[in-house]
């Protein structure tokens, strides 16, 4: 985004919160939390809510809210909402979106994902915060360079894994609050998760674990499949098993050849990566056990 | 429905409401709505809302709720919503799913909407209670016999026009809630309109006024149209321009002939004719001016 | 189909041949047989070909033709082609669509997949000429009845399978060329699936092998899947591994609760398993190893 | 592409040709033109063929065939063709992919269409030979050059218009083979249209004719439809009319604001073209009436 993109995001979202709560099913919630941000001045613009169970389940909520002086009103609205929450299994947080997101991309050698979620950056649709892109390999160099991003190249073998996710990790402290891995081929390790719950998301082919192994497009095309997907999800300790939060699909046919499908599944990727986060960066995420509840 | 499917919807919903409003956007909306069931012993289980805007505009919201005996509150409920509501100008209504919606269905001679409709009210898909088919034809009187549900033939001639309506609307006169125009290709007067307010939805293709006249597939295909569409809309006194509750696609390429267009626009009705009343008898769909919210 | 349908069938193609061919790639082989149907007074009317790989491949060949009284030219025709095939590894037949291809489908208890069959088969979509309906249950014994086709209640136990199978299979010998499995949930033997060698069609749930086990779509909303897709595929010995024909998928979202995803993923059963059957009677798929090549 | 890029491409089409025929449909034109190829010892790798009516209607053809030394054997294939084309209302032409064709990119202000098709390009997915990107305004300069694509403002107003447009045809006198409009937001008059036949693509929202005027999102807004579309064609004299290549559509509902609708329009655009210019640079597109053939 250019200073003047910046300056205008702010401006726009300057008195904007948000609250997110996690809790308990139970009768009341949503008139005690609207009744609270009421009392404190603020006007709910947006709100969605889901139950997985009304009598005994789990509540989601997730309301944005409009207040004249925000920054002013906040640190009691917090205390509110912390009163709120005493004594039930209540998770709640409340999200300032002027200040946004900062983010780090972490790729390997494919650059359609990155691409589109630079130029979607640039573009002011998603409204995030590249702070850096981290590569195993240089290719990508160049092309970051060109929207003015730093780039840093941290190889990685079986040897220097450790050493490099460290690396990593140390570029990442306090300067950032997603992770985005747009087709970055390392497995990251239980520490560097543990450092980003809930905040690393992945791109990947949609067909795992239908077609497990090295080269699922081909094992695909020697099906026949006729469907080519793709599925963004969070980052779990099993592997590319974590809760789903979009996917999608394009048409194939007998004609596509393992080429084709993976041109296809391209598209696909970056579109689906996209969507996925441009819902984490406006907090419209919950997990929820292993699923996703998305208040897109 | 068989009987036994009756009686399991009407359980199902036994102590189930559903609160729609319609207002000008303020602060405190939701607080004062939620608190009020709250107070009434009422456990909120679904809730959405739309503003326009939240700085003048119209706000909607749906909410369904379960009250333990909720016919003996209900009075109380509608009375503190009436108070609420004073002084704005305030649409709002209770609705109780336990007591299906009553459905007149009216076709002309093609039965793919109809037996769209009928095979997923049989399945208890569509929650409604399809009370009769009227039609100005005799055709299909065989295929809904078979589903236990009358037949109405009232033939329409431009002399008779204006008789057989009156016999319409005798028919459905306290007897139903909803219209559905499942293909029925006459035109109806402003003064079956005015019996039905926002209740009569009809399904057309999609390329209306795209291609206007009397055979719209074939001026689609002689532009090449790679893709057949239909509408689901509420209707309006200006022809086929009502609001839009629902609409869909399918892919078609130049080897699809108009009745391949004509075949497949098929398709696409049902889908989305089912779609569209399935979310008014769940009394999702607002209408606004010209438009629908609608809380799928 | 009416028997004015079935006599309109009949004439629009009665002069209309279908050739199938699947050999090693080489120069000439249109040449070949577009030369020959030319020489025999053949129009062709529609063709398709596709090759694996021009040096070396598959290739595959369909086309459609037409040629006065094509009865008394049809034995030259295939002494022709077979001249042409002799000493090469090709495969070869030609179709004559004018004769309907006789289908029965077999099905459990769910009825979505057969009603959807019999109502385009009834309206004249699917080409085919439905001679009966094979189930373990009784259950679909009066909806079937309404159609005017015999069903065959043929219980399956533990203990009786062999023998049920032996039932079915002279039910059906000599009498059908099509097996359809529309929601027949049992397991077929070696036995069976030899007489009909890539002409039995299943359609299942999207997410096999993703989601394997008696309940995938419980396991499938654990996870938090956005698409519920369905396949129809050829049945092999290999279970739910055969040659895929047809897959498509709708979207989901965290309020679909598992019966609603099984509500949605009969709706994608349907559609799915209609095109490939009619793909199928069309004589339009060519099974290739483990793939199909889809002249749609 | 990189030179290397461009080196590979040539190396893959060294000796493959395209055959494009549309003649009135009679009995033997496979037979004669696949004959023809035999003869001159190609292979062919793929054939699609189409015929509006098999009796009386128009046939269609394209084959994409191979053969060892093209150059050195092409004229006598162009000769053949021309043979067999005599007498008759036949169109041919024999295209050479090694080469690949010259595109001029017309743009206004917005990029996503031009970064989409600058992307896929550079990528390899579109084989073609950007030669310039042309503006009637400077703000896209430094994202072209960023491309190493020369990049010329040719101011437009109403006065300067005439002289505008010459401008730009001297530009493009021999240089290029295709136009593409790229959301260029100025009409092309009858000369500029002359001179280009058949090979100027535009893309635009997809409800022309059916919202008309200066700002159709806000019209769409108004009836609250519920798909954004986008359509590609081939430009003609009659505004917006002319023959269709591609279209698509996503999904919008009632919370969707005008801006957003136009953002989601831009993501199908930029698909929707790039899919477009990538067939019709395949030469998979035939124009026929205001129709097109693709053989996709």
């Amino acid at each position: 985004m250019t200073p003047a993109a910046v300056a205008a995001h702010a401006e726009r979202y300057r008195d904007v919160g948000r609250v997110l709560v996690t809790c308990p099913d139970r009768p009341g919630i949503v008139a005690a939390i609207s009744g609270l941000l009421f009392r404190h001045g603020a006007n709910i613009t947006e709100l969605q809510q889901y139950s997985t169970d009304p009598f005994g389940g789990t509540f989601f909520l997730r309301i944005e809210f409009h207040r004249e002086d925000l920054a002013g009103e906040l640190p009691a609205i917090e205390e509110g909402l912390a009163r709120l929450a005493a004594g039930a299994a209540t998770r709640w947080r409340v999200a300032t979106p002027a200040v946004r997101q900062r983010v780090a991309i972490f790729v390997s050698k494919a650059d359609h994902a990155l691409q589109e979620l630079l130029w979607r950056t640039h573009s002011g649709e998603l409204e995030m915060d590249v702070r850096m892109v981290v590569s195993n390999h240089p290719d990508l160099g160049d092309a970051v360079a060109g929207w003015g991003i730093p780039y840093h190249h941290i190889p990685v073998t079986t040897e220097t894994r450790d050493e490099a996710e460290r690396r990593a990790l140390a570029l990442l402290a306090g300067q950032v609050d997603l992770v985005v891995l747009a087709r970055y081929m390392q497995v990251l390790t239980p520490r560097f998760l543990a450092a980003f719950p809930d905040r690393i998301i992945n791109i990947h082919h949609s067909f795992l674990p239908a077609f497990v192994g090295a080269d699922p497009y081909s094992a695909a095309a020697r099906r026949g499949v006729k469907l080519i997907g793709a599925t963004a999800h969070y980052v779990t300790a099993e592997l590319d098993a974590g809760p789903i939060i979009e996917q999608d699909i394009e048409r194939v046919d007998h004609r596509h050849q393992v080429a084709d499908l993976r041109r296809i599944g391209r598209h696909v990727e970056r579109a689906v990566l996209a969507r996925a986060v441009g819902w984490h960066t406006q907090d419209r995420v919950i997990v929820h056990s292993n699923t996703t509840i998305v208040f897109a």
